[in-house]
């Protein structure tokens, strides 16, 4: 991606606002369009991290060689035609929502530019642009959709390579090319069912009467980074949008129910359960700590 | 607690190793013995955190005014009785098992010594003495209960206090007094449930066939964090010796398989639910980050 080229963000919360700080500690030369309803990001943005600020409304997105959709997702599924619509054509449009069959499907639907599915596998429980930071997808993987069914093959590997790109200058360590319905079961056990399960011991807590108060003061490390995810309001949205949610969840439930009923009959076969679970995820490799926490907050305007 | 005292550790793993390791700081002329069935663990142990290294066995028990049990909780409940009969008459009994009415139950039944329940709400994913840290508990709340239905008030309030300024000397910052029930109950909520939640997550993915290492490739930190505690092989151990642990762990299952149906049947209203729990855990007063991952590994002998 050449740095004389135009792109816009639209959405400068914390993906759209981290995006738009490590490209331009990466690119500077790169001209970045800030799009955000809120003007008080937009002005936050301005000062360290984008060229322009706009209101959807106001953006000049037919002047942009690329745009980042990085919006919640239920707006971003609506938003996306009425994007597409206002780009130039054969730009190349891209999101970073964490469903990826339906926004796909929606985005094959554009004939005006070309949409690449984006997916980075990053994130914290807190929220908007002075939460965002320039390391955020440092190391990180980024899952990629690559458009399919359009006729010049030329153009959509031209389309993935400049996303690709984009990515990789933001800090992503790894791009991994996934069919979208891949993508959607993988991340229901990668991403959904850890949120739901976080959110359920949280919502356990809180509905444990006289001992909630206590069990409040005796909450260790474990609770804490066990419902982090919890703190995170945007992870339901692309779960509402994921078609293997609610069975996974169901059988989540069910596993649940087993270790239950294990600890009243057979304590000994649920400790080993439990132990070889306990192997198991040691030996699994996790991604390092990067950029957890928020970010020093930014100077108010 | 005076420095010419003599305690015993037997168990010289995380808890155990880091007890001994932040007293020695804390405490230099307190002598410690540190009683453990590896003897590496004793060597190592022995150039760092104890005075002298023993097997159960050879130990000295009878020499010392105070004996931490720090043993994983199956083996501790069948030693309590063992050690406290070749205990000097009068001398403190304590342990750091996360459960604690059937310990304390047994801890009572002791006529030789006075127990003192005690469960420090610290710990990692990382085991044995080479995980040890100095500062596993720098900050921690640590709950004790005091021994109960024994005439000597003033033997039972003078061995809680011996207890509480060893927690206090080893860094943490608040010591809450509590009955042995109410302590299960409200650790059902801040530990076992979220261990249980993290142990079904990584069960579900490694169960997930073909989608499974797609997924591990996708898990980022939320992921990393939500599973963190499935890793820690001996909160089962825990989680075992408490009887309201099946039946909340059902009710757990109750949750999410409502928020499963909620996302099939009035996916509006499951956001809602996990947006107001999302707020709810962003206001939950959480324990700072001090001492997690494994502390520099020692040398070795």
């Amino acid at each position: 991606m050449a740095d004389a080229e135009r792109i816009a963000i639209i959405g400068l919360g914390l993906i759209g606002g981290s995006l738009a700080l490590a490209l331009r500690r990466a690119r500077p030369m790169l001209h970045i369009s800030g799009v955000d309803l809120d003007p008080r990001a937009r002005e936050q943005a301005l000062k360290i991290a984008i060229d322009e600020g706009y209101s959807l409304e106001d953006a000049p997105l037919d002047d942009c060689d690329l745009v980042v959709l990085a919006t919640p997702a239920r707006e971003l599924l609506a938003l996306l035609p009425q994007v597409a619509a206002r780009m130039r054509s054969g730009a190349v449009l891209t999101d970073v929502c964490g469903a990826k069959e339906l926004v796909c499907a929606e985005g094959a639907r554009q004939q005006r530019v070309v949409f690449v599915g984006g997916h980075p596998m990053a994130g914290n429980e807190y929220r908007g642009f002075s939460a965002a930071s320039p390391v955020l997808f440092s190391r990180a993987t980024v899952a990629l959709c690559p458009p399919a069914g359009r006729e010049d093959a030329a153009a959509r590997k031209a389309a993935t390579e400049r996303v690709r790109a984009l990515w990789l200058s933001a800090g992503a360590e790894k791009i991994l090319e996934i069919a979208p319905d891949d993508h959607d079961r993988a991340v229901t056990f990668a991403s959904h069912l850890p949120y739901l399960a976080a959110a359920s011991v949280v919502d356990a807590l809180t509905g444990c009467g006289a001992a909630s108060e206590l069990a409040r003061e005796l909450a260790a490390g474990g609770f804490r980074d066990t419902t982090r995810l919890a703190g995170d309001g945007t992870v339901g949205g692309a779960a509402a949008l994921n078609r293997f949610v609610p069975a996974a969840a169901r059988a989540l439930a069910e596993q649940l129910r087993g270790l239950a009923d294990a600890f009243e009959n057979d304590p000994a076969a649920a400790l080993a359960r439990l132990a070889a679970l306990a192997d198991e995820r040691r030996r699994m490799p996790m991604p390092a700590i990067t950029a957890t926490g928020p970010a020093p907050r930014l100077p108010s305007a």
